[in-house]
């Protein structure tokens, strides 16, 4: 079975618009009283949304286009030698299209309810740091946090959809790598590891979040490059 | 190994019972002040007895019935033409029968001990919107809220149940995701792209939840309709 | 590979010795304050502790003795015509002998330091209703929670094991369900759907517990019976 | 395909920062005040965080070095027969540099912010018990939690991995097991069953960390050895 381009497109824009529209969703609603006073998501449920919706898109496109649903994966994976550049492009574009749109739903559904859809600076769930961004890290320790848990990712996606990995487990483990970046990076940076994740909230949050977007694609991307250099070195060789 | 029609309605019936008396059970006990201050389920409590509801019974019974247990998949699922329309209808009466069956067990051991057995309005675990449900979301919100989740629900199902699907771990992923609908959609509609769990509940409860049953009918089956269309277009053919 | 009674013997004690551990230990740490103010398990927390420990011995020893750490799934699986009346036998009895130590080592771990090393009337993770026990539910909601539950838990166990089922999946949709018949019944019973479960406390604990074990053992077992029956009847045969 | 031992080494090293990077930093964020009062972490978190970076590069580094990531666990498969000696002492110094490599990115990202990165006396995740440690329980306690849980943690390991195991979920079932042992023993000794996971923010801590790490390098690798022995008894052999 070969799946054409624009398959592959429709699937990495379907899976980055579930992405942001569960991730950035539940960021919107986790500290929304309801129910007569059922504790909200907070943090794990946070993390949970992102991981999960790695998980379930991996087995749902991961036949089709890899799954990427990250341009940092996707540079990733053209540094390791496994994507054209040409796909590349495409597969970035069909990712930020498919953010933009996942946030622009989530503004229909929500907008007029919650001020941004979120509680105080963390409007339409945008990533961020320094000053009126939650605890005030500072940019190196938003820099160093992204870079880090993108190699980190990046690590376990190379190894394990490579022949030392197991094809059954791959997009679960994957997803749950996503859970656990999200477990320590969630107050410090509100946690990137995907530029077109932060891409969509940011267009329509604007203000800080549009002049912070620097960050969240070189950070990560810097992580990802690294972690494909890494692999290639270490990758068990067949004979 | 044929399995008869039957069987197959038996299954479904069992299938949807469990996934009322799980996730609405979950929903009912969740804000229950319980052993010496304990926290109690919270809204990630809820999702998971939803989600893992079907996690479990799509390895106990999709080799069975394929473990629909909701009218919007059957639906879904018959116009992907995957499904006669005769079992269709068997398959619809099972899951309203057992959806009722499980609100009217959680009634037997709740009703005389939680007023409605759950806080407030979410009598008997329904669902909902506008004036006097939770945050008070409008017509426009809940349905598209719906339609779109029961969209990416479908698609998910479609996709890792078909040929660039992985069988094993299938279940895991459509089970996730319906953890997922409800991180994002239990403040806004109390969740239910599944006319089947909205019927049981609400039948027992009456009033709002009767009269607002329609939406929680008809979005579903939108967002699943258009989901069979779009994973049609977009399966990869066998040469 | 075969394997003798004995070593099933020491199996089935070590399940159930962990099931007990973790279960009942995180039932007894779950409202401890503790690390400066960090929120405790919850019954979520709690859940997954009895859930994933049948998860975690499903994988352990499944292959060795088929991992039932519960009499009332012996006596399901013997019903189900799966195991010989002998070996059963054996089974629950090393059932009762690991639970009982899961509860003694707990107490020697926790005993001084927190009074029956669990808040107020759970006392060593102990089951029972009624006047004093949680919400004071009455014997009849008890009896009936059991033994839906029980009959659910033995479906899924028998159906996930059986040549419809997915031999992978099947020790992950087994432990799950104990995850959600916890979400559920947690605030009414305690949860035990298993009688060694509930005599290894029970014994420690003295007083109501040991008055109301009976419930514990005689509502699970019926509600196991009938699965069994129901399987029967449902079990797709081969021609 | 053949992995040579320096690839091992970069995989155990890179596994074991990953662990205490997720692990630890999830200890030290869980009880931040962030993004408006949303609930944090909580001990689950931390629980899923030490269990799930386990699930992850069992999956990511399983094919390369077996993931021991712990130098308990390298002890114990030493002692059932499954690795050299020599290897096992390249694992245990990769180990060891890994944690201490994790401590220490920690410390960059979070030290300038929260003293100690973590609340009041659980500096740096270390780990500890007595006087000024968390419910200050006694060393026996504290001894018999590790070994007795480190035990378990074996068990699981040698079954799961063996002929008798799945060798698919064998990560999982691995990870959720360390999960469940942090669901219960973190309100204890704020849960080792790894002396490099002690080592590496103990060494940056210093003071009391530092005089009681003995005991989480005595009392799990005392849990290994005899779970080894236990399994080398219980294990069913090849005709």
């Amino acid at each position: 079975m070969e799946t054409n381009i624009s398959t592959k497109f429709v699937a990495e824009l379907i899976g980055t618009f579930g992405l942001v529209l569960f991730g950035c969703g539940a960021a919107a609603v986790a500290g929304a009283t309801t129910l007569g006073g059922l504790s909200g998501l907070g943090l794990l449920g946070i993390a949970l949304a992102f991981g999960l919706s790695v998980v379930v898109f991996a087995y749902a496109i991961g036949g089709i286009s890899g799954c990427h649903i990250n341009p940092a994966v996707t540079i990733g994976v053209l540094v390791a030698g496994k994507i054209a550049a040409k796909d590349a492009i495409i597969y970035i574009v069909a990712q930020l299209i498919g953010a933009l749109l996942g946030a622009f739903v989530l503004q229909q559904i929500l907008g007029g309810q919650l001020a941004g859809f979120s509680p105080g600076e963390w409007a339409y769930g945008s990533n961020g740091w320094g000053k009126g961004y939650q605890n005030e890290y500072g940019t190196t320790a938003a820099f160093l946090t992204e870079a880090v848990l993108t190699f980190i990712f990046l690590f376990v996606i190379l190894a394990t959809t490579s022949k030392v990995g197991n094809s059954t487990m791959a997009g679960l483990a994957i997803g749950l790598t996503l859970v656990l970046i999200h477990l320590v990076a969630i107050p410090i940076t509100g946690t990137s590891v995907n530029p077109a994740r932060s891409f969509g909230p940011a267009v329509l949050a604007g203000g800080q979040a549009i002049s912070q977007l620097w960050l969240f694609i070189v950070a990560p991307i810097v992580g990802a490059i690294i972690a494909a250099v890494v692999w290639r070195a270490l990758e068990p060789k067949e004979n």
